[in-house]
């Protein structure tokens, strides 16, 4: 999932306490409080206890989950990763666990029925983004244990972070209250995917089907594990996420009857038409001689501007966060038109895009070979913000190219959704600033990430509940090499996995009772 | 070397007479007919005998070659390709083979001195182009022998036609001639690279060298032996070459000093700047909107039209040639702008090309990965024709990057030629129309080949010696999958092994004597 929010929680990474780390606490001296339900529930020390001796047990389902990638865009393990994911969620005391068929990868859905006047809904990806091992410095699914300076014991893995060990985490705090002899708080639907990673193209299939949409339209709200704490402890609240289409852009002598059907020699070229500059031309037509503004016809029509609040949101979190910081992640100099921190910050939130994610065409080994190439193909993402909708999005480039004279480039969308938001007072919200204050750890409020997530499955009709992203903890790298998630932290604001189980056991308690 | 012309000789290809293959010789049936002065040396029948005698050993001599591949673009196999060349040379009876270090591969120069009162020089490359043995019917360095229909039994390898078989053939003449006790009419001086396929750019190094420099100027001409009869038994006499610069324009982040220095994730673009786009609008301003004529300021500048006599040869050429089977060979509907068949030869031969070879940045897989690139790079060649200058070519587009606001982008040139001419009255021309026109092989004129080769080299300063490409016998698939060449000819028209070792002691009695 979006590693993209992740990322952007990256613009606040901020001075580590130097002289908290110097003092080196092996384990973690985070200070978890109870929240006033949960304490008074009496199950806090049982639970607490309980998580701890099932420790190497948690430790251990990261690591073979992380050992059993399922990788939706090589196609890889489909079938392996949802019958793992099953058994996941029955060892977790998922009572009713079921394979939901779709057009693409199967979805699981599970409840756990306890009585409870309430239910909350949970969303988990079982797949991961692709990998490369010899980028790694070890290998990507064996999950080793490592010690990461400034965090701890790590795990590093492909999916450490992005999603199954804060998945996991959550599975650990179930498998806590079981083992305490307690019952969770709440009733819970689990509803899981095997493509967040291409983008979730038949997420809505498995949301809509008989018999899911019951029962999450009984839940107060939907979250998804995460461990986003930045290593000042601090978290970011997003209230929804940007939209996205993934569009591949092909242009091929078959489709267009002009160049040729197969690479020939270069020297070709001086009369035969080359697809590879067509593609050029027309992407060129796609945005402002910058790169940095689409200029699809009619794109901005239903962007809505920033409202006064998501400024005052913006300005909130501009204020605290080291730009300096933010621009050493990602290596940049200067933002857009050299805008000033908060003002790139509005940009990062409110204006919609069309990125590069690729270009392939031809000869891509190293120095040059003298072909013409027959196709050539970018591979583009568009960031969509309210009011866009993907479907709108997809229909505009159509006709954009279409009308521009380039009608025969295909344009295969593999993946997107519309954006997302959820108010600031729903539940799911509020518990989290809740359980995030009584843990020390500083929350603040973020219109929207930049990022995206299938989250508008549940924000919009037929279900239209609030939905978040919800965690203690820590891990980086989602996408790269070297993706970790912390285990032992010895960063006294970042929580390690105890901690962070317990945090998903009180935010239960609080969903429960929160008014 | 210029599968450009081969490619182009495609162009040519005819109905092949099928009474003729019906009647399914099982040896070729081409009756080679030795010049008057072959004939009256009264070596004929000898060498001819020798050469069949030797064949097995000559087929050997092809496989043993193509199981060593030099690969420059890959730094492979340099030395060892060297060292082979030099034992060759030597075994053909070259008596001074000597290594010619450059700042890239190493060349070979040799001769073989028979105090005639002629010297004929040769070029060989050893190097071959990359290959994927995945694409291949049979394993590309094993040099299989196979039935192929309408051709006869041919040598299936990396190198087969471009150029090892052709020179192995040639090397397979003087075996013959000493097997049977004679010695070649003229002096030979062998030169060699092990860079042709990355744009032979020390190759001016080897030739220039105090050793062979002098050894050079004796000569009248230099050949590259070659087998580009067409299935009809035609051959096309190329009076020279395009010039070529192989560019690869690369944008990045670090050298921008805008967008990242590092991937990062596709949300950023909304406030980071994208190389990838930059990469785009920069190309984009180096053609006219088709993709077709060169828009680089100052590019025609040099540009000499098409003459009278130029015009003349590509009309021959036309009248006779099939534009339906090259089209069909191409994959091509449609020349640029629909142009007829003679004008879109006439385009061919006269117009300089910016071709996109390739397109690199980002996620290259299958589907899409949500990223924004640091680095996007195009692989470009420019085809050159007379008297447009590679230094030219280079400066030029430099300086149009630059003034386009483009400074940042860096342009790596990896290899590059002038473009090369050579009179139709000169020796080693008028020796080739007189072999041919013996083995009953219709041979045609061509102002030049939309191709490259480094012949500039040669018809340039400080040489200035006619140069070209010379050779019975067939094969295709040079730089693809399956490349091979004629061994054992079922086609009448076409010249296998032994007719094509004929063919070059032909054609060195032919230089030896004519006027």
């Amino acid at each position: 999932m979006t590693q993209n929010s992740r990322l952007h929680a990256r613009l606040h990474e901020p001075q580590l306490d130097r002289r908290l780390l110097l003092q080196g606490a092996a384990a973690s001296v985070l200070i978890f409080r109870p929240g006033a339900a949960f304490a008074q529930s009496g199950d806090y020390e049982a639970i607490r206890s309980a998580a701890q001796a099932g420790k190497e047990a948690s430790i251990k389902r990261i690591q073979d989950w992380i050992a059993r990638p399922t990788i939706a865009a090589e196609n890889r393990d489909i079938e392996l990763g949802c019958n793992y994911m099953m058994g996941l969620a029955k060892e977790a005391g998922f009572q009713h666990v079921e394979r939901i068929p779709t057009d693409g990868a199967p979805g699981v859905f599970a409840t756990l029925d306890v009585g409870a006047p309430r239910w909350m809904g949970v969303y988990f990806m079982y797949d991961v983004k692709q990998y490369d091992p010899s980028e790694w410095s070890s290998p990507p699914l064996e999950g080793r244990l490592v010690d990461k300076p400034g965090f701890g014991k790590v795990i590093v893995g492909r999916g450490a972070v992005n999603q199954k060990g804060p998945e996991a985490t959550f599975l650990a705090a179930l498998h806590a209250i079981r083992a305490a002899g307690k019952k969770p708080p709440v009733n819970l639907a689990l509803v899981c995917e095997g493509e967040e990673e291409i983008g979730s193209p038949h997420f809505r299939q498995i949301v809509q089907h008989p018999h899911v949409l019951p029962a999450l339209k009984k839940c107060l709200g939907i979250i998804i594990p995460a461990g986003w704490q930045n290593p000042n402890g601090s978290v970011q609240i997003n209230l929804g996420a940007k939209g996205i289409i993934e569009v591949q852009l092909i242009s091929s002598g078959e489709r267009w009857g002009r160049g040729p059907t197969h690479d020939i020699h270069s020297s070709q070229k001086a009369h035969v038409d080359s697809p590879a500059w067509r593609l050029v031309e027309a992407l060129q037509t796609l945005v402002s001689p910058d790169g940095n503004t689409p200029a699809i016809e009619g794109w901005f029509e239903n962007v809505r501007p920033l409202t006064a609040r998501e400024k005052e949101l913006i300005a909130q979190t501009a204020a605290p966060t080291s730009e300096a910081e933010a621009k050493a992640a990602f290596g940049v100099k200067h933002w857009i038109n050299d805008e000033p921190w908060e003002t790139s910050l509005e940009r990062l939130v409110s204006q919609p895009t069309v990125n590069i994610e690729g270009l392939v065409s031809g000869y891509t080994g190293p120095g040059g070979k003298t072909i013409l190439p027959a196709r050539a193909e970018a591979k583009l993402d568009f960031r969509l913000v309210p009011n866009m909708t993907a479907e709108e999005a997809l229909s505009k480039l159509k006709a954009h190219l279409k009308k521009k004279g380039f009608g025969d480039i295909e344009a295969i969308m593999s993946g997107g959704y519309d954006p997302t938001s959820t108010p600031e007072n729903s539940r799911v919200i509020r518990a989290q600033q809740a359980v995030y204050d009584r843990a020390g750890v500083v929350n603040t409020l973020f219109p929207r990430s930049p990022g995206s997530w299938p989250g508008c499955v549940f924000t919009s009709a037929p279900l239209s509940l609030p939905a978040g992203q919800f965690g203690l903890g820590h891990g980086s790298g989602a996408h790269a090499p070297d993706e970790y998630y912390v285990i032992d932290s010895t960063n006294p604001k970042v929580a390690g996995l105890i901690d962070a189980t317990m945090g998903y056991v009180d935010y239960l308690y609080e969903v429960a009772t929160i008014s």
